[in-house]
């Protein structure tokens, strides 16, 4: 496993977060996002962590970094699927994502970004 | 890593494969799935499987059975995603996947999934 596969949906990228993130994963991730992103002119991003039972310092920061790449290529982007244990862990841990919105599902998120872009 | 996610997209699912499977996170993404399309009363199921660089036979055999228990429940499956070099390596060890739609990307895949979905 070297690289996280980028899905291309209409105007969105997805990305689903499966496994443990390490350093390189991160940096490729990153990498692959803002080139779609540039090919694409894709206008949002949804990262899908409904995998994962423990989201950490890292990984809060690499989203808050991919977070505010896509910004600064015009893309939104939306975090979904978090676990209900996930996100007491991350309160109790006084962990914020700040920068970053959520949404309960992909369905909720996609709907999320529809109207983000239609505002603008 | 003890399941694999499966998201809803509106009256489709998408699967995407990143790790490499074994005989509990097939039985179990069997049994996830067709709870997942009773529930949702989903008419297809999106196999993604761009992060893999070998498909064996095992997995081609996992793919075949999902896609003969979505056929029971009435949901279509369409495997998208596959790298030139696994399609390569297919065709040279004379495996087949019988049964099972392909599309090259998640897009494509989705608009065929509609297409049939409207011809029922």
């Amino acid at each position: 496993m070297d690289r996280i596969p980028i899905l291309r949906m209409g105007e969105f990228l997805l990305v689903t977060i499966q496994v443990d993130m390490h350093d390189q994963l991160a940096l490729t991730l990153q990498d692959d996002l803002s080139e779609h992103i540039s090919r694409y002119g894709s206008k949002g991003v949804l990262i899908d962590i409904s995998a994962l039972d423990i989201v950490d310092s890292f990984i809060g920061r690499m989203i808050g970094t991919i977070s505010g790449l896509s910004k600064i290529m015009d893309a939104e982007t939306v975090l979904v699927g978090m676990q209900p244990a996930v996100a007491i862990t991350l309160v109790e841990l006084g962990l914020t994502l700040p920068g970053v919105s959520t949404a309960l599902n992909v369905e909720r998120g996609m709907r999320l970004l529809r109207e983000r872009v239609l505002a603008q």
